[in-house]
């Protein structure tokens, strides 16, 4: 029985492979896997950063939608036939030193990145990973499931109630969500871009968007808040000046809710935190609940996630589909189409 | 009728004058001060540093202990002969962009600093900075009550609950206090701290000490709770070697609490915010219930707080006061008989 994957192989190539499906281990399902999404991380990969943790060659891929075909020994629950997404953290070597948070815990696994991935046929998954989708549900928009939840675990984190301002500093695909997110839970939302196609999206989907290089953030803000400024920020842009920003559109007791990923040391006012009384929270992927609220909004229908799709292709065009994605920072989520 | 006042002229410079008291005006009580505590924002102030803020010559001082000498119109629930101490706070400019916030109010106006202080025998404030204090509580140790609040705000912002690990950056007045809090909260203190007389004091008074120059600070605090690393840190040192080690002393999902002033941006991992879902929370003065805390604390009589009282010096010797302070980095507590 064939399985058709796909391969990073280094140096910006992927190979595309026909293999055997594997029989489902203990504990294990084994999956169709019907779309996967493109992750930044995915892209970050491709781009050889991630060459030291990766085990070339590797098949990477985390953001799938798909229905289960075999199950092997030792799981309940689950029939052949169900969809699925799985939530690809592998905690099996988690601590007491890590206080019960999973998700975080210091030896996770992350799937699709330490270990092969969805960007192929049929994939082999631990069934703690999985959550069933409803029957009915667009498996397109199910891709979508995985940076959903990342989104709902930010707002989460933030505690934003309704009639709350959350402004989002950075409107890619995971600022995108947030504020689609923050929205759903009531919050009057404002997104800071300076892409000019992400920033027509965003406005055709009903949001306030300020390009802060030509307007200015802060007073934009304060107005639309009689001087109270923002009760949430969202960090998803990962640069220098959104991080010198934060600390300025933040109102007082203001919660910073830290998503971009930076990878050095940035300076930070520290003063605003004092004068104050900011909070910044840390959010880091994502835990159960919040895949299950990512589930309810995909099934819910609402949030015309059906907009953030740029492209559906199919899984032959990896190579490609990486090529065009590095030549046009405007798209949003490309989907790999795994049985085309 | 005299008062005895001093008065920061500028230039390093205290002058001692005979000034008139005065009656208290609507809403306004006096005071008949009888310590007041040196803080390091009144030597901030002796440096110069303050002197676009405070308005020369001015009388300042906020950390003190008094007895209610004569009461103005308007004002219930006082009589002459109450014991007090001052929330130094004037919120009275406070306005709804402040989300009810009155300790961090934006037009908010510190007592002592921005209007005239303690440093004097007789001092007229608003009745609502007032706490009463127990008939029988030592007088000297309740004009602690002030920095003690700073502690009780910082210890309850941060959650700390008994059993959990909470390392103090920097073992000054401030961070000895906060440490002695938490302590009192259950939690397992560790300070962190380079100055060899504050060390020792430290150590009399029973907590674990690290001198960071001599014993790795990350490597001992992991030690002490198995790789769990810190429930809580507070930041109490206001340098960047501090900024550097909060965030990896930090175990996962653990609260740093931001107490020290930071006149200028600092690098910060922010990296280590996302992977771990550190928090960040900006902590400034104190809130009613915190000045209630400490005055309960003082009362109970459990803290030692007496070993933290350096010295005690008439209020004619003002200048001596603030030279020695400069003169002398070991010292805690200086406090200043406002009636000798
Ligand atoms: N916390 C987590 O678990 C988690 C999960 C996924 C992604 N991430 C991180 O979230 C961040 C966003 O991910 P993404 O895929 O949306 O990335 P992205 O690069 O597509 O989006 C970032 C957006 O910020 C915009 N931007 C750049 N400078 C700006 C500025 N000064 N002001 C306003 N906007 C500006 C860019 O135009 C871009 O649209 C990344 O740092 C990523 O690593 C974190
Ligand atoms: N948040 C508030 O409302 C509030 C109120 C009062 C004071 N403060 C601030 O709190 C901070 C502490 O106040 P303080 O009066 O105790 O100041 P302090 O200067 O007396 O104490 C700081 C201590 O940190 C120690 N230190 C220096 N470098 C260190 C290092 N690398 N590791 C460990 N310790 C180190 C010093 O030896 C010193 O004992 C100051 O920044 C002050 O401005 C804040
Ligand atoms: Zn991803
Ligand atoms: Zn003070």
């Amino acid at each position: 029985m064939n399985n058709k994957a796909t391969q990073y192989t280094g140096n910006k190539q992927f190979a595309v492979i026909d293999t055997q499906r594997e029989e489902p281990g203990a504990g294990e399902v084994r999956i169709k896997v019907a779309y996967c999404g493109v992750c930044g991380t995915d892209v970050h990969i491709y781009h050889g950063m991630m060459d030291k943790r990766v085990d070339i060659p590797v098949t990477i891929g985390h953001e799938m939608s798909g229905v289960i075909d075999a199950i092997g020994p030792d799981v309940s629950g689950y029939a052949v036939g169900d969809r699925v997404v799985v939530r690809p953290l592998d905690n099996r070597a988690e601590k007491p030193s890590d206080k019960g948070f999973s998700h975080i815990a210091a030896g996770l696994k992350f799937i699709g990145i330490d270990s092969p991935g969805a960007m192929q046929q049929y994939w082999n998954v631990p069934a703690f990973t999985l959550h069933k989708l409803p029957a009915d549900i667009d498996m397109k928009l199910a891709a979508l499931t995985e940076p959903l939840a990342v989104a709902c675990h930010d707002v989460r984190l933030s505690g934003l109630t309704a009639g709350e301002t959350a402004v989002v500093l950075g409107g890619g695909p995971i600022g995108m969500l947030v504020a689609l997110v923050a929205r759903e839970a009531g919050g009057k939302v404002i997104i800071s871009e300076m892409n000019p196609t992400r920033i027509a999206l965003a406005e055709e989907m009903g949001f306030n968007v300020v390009n802060p290089a030509k307007t200015d953030l802060v007073e934009y803000v304060s107005e639309k808040t009689d001087g109270g400024l923002a009760d949430v920020v969202f960090e998803v842009a990962g640069v220098q000046p959104t991080v010198d920003v934060m600390t300025e559109v933040a109102g007082i007791r203001g919660r910073i809710v830290m998503v971009a990923i930076h990878g050095q040391p940035r300076p930070v006012n520290l003063f605003k935190f004092f004068w104050k009384e900011l909070k910044l929270i840390g959010a880091r992927v994502y835990e159960p609940e919040d895949y299950d609220k990512a589930i309810a909004l995909v099934s819910a229908g609402d949030l015309q996630l059906g907009r953030l799709v740029t492209s559906v292709a199919p899984l032959s065009g990896v190579q490609s589909v990486f090529e065009q994605i590095d030549a046009n920072p405007d798209g949003m989520k490309v989907l790999l189409d795994c049985q085309a």
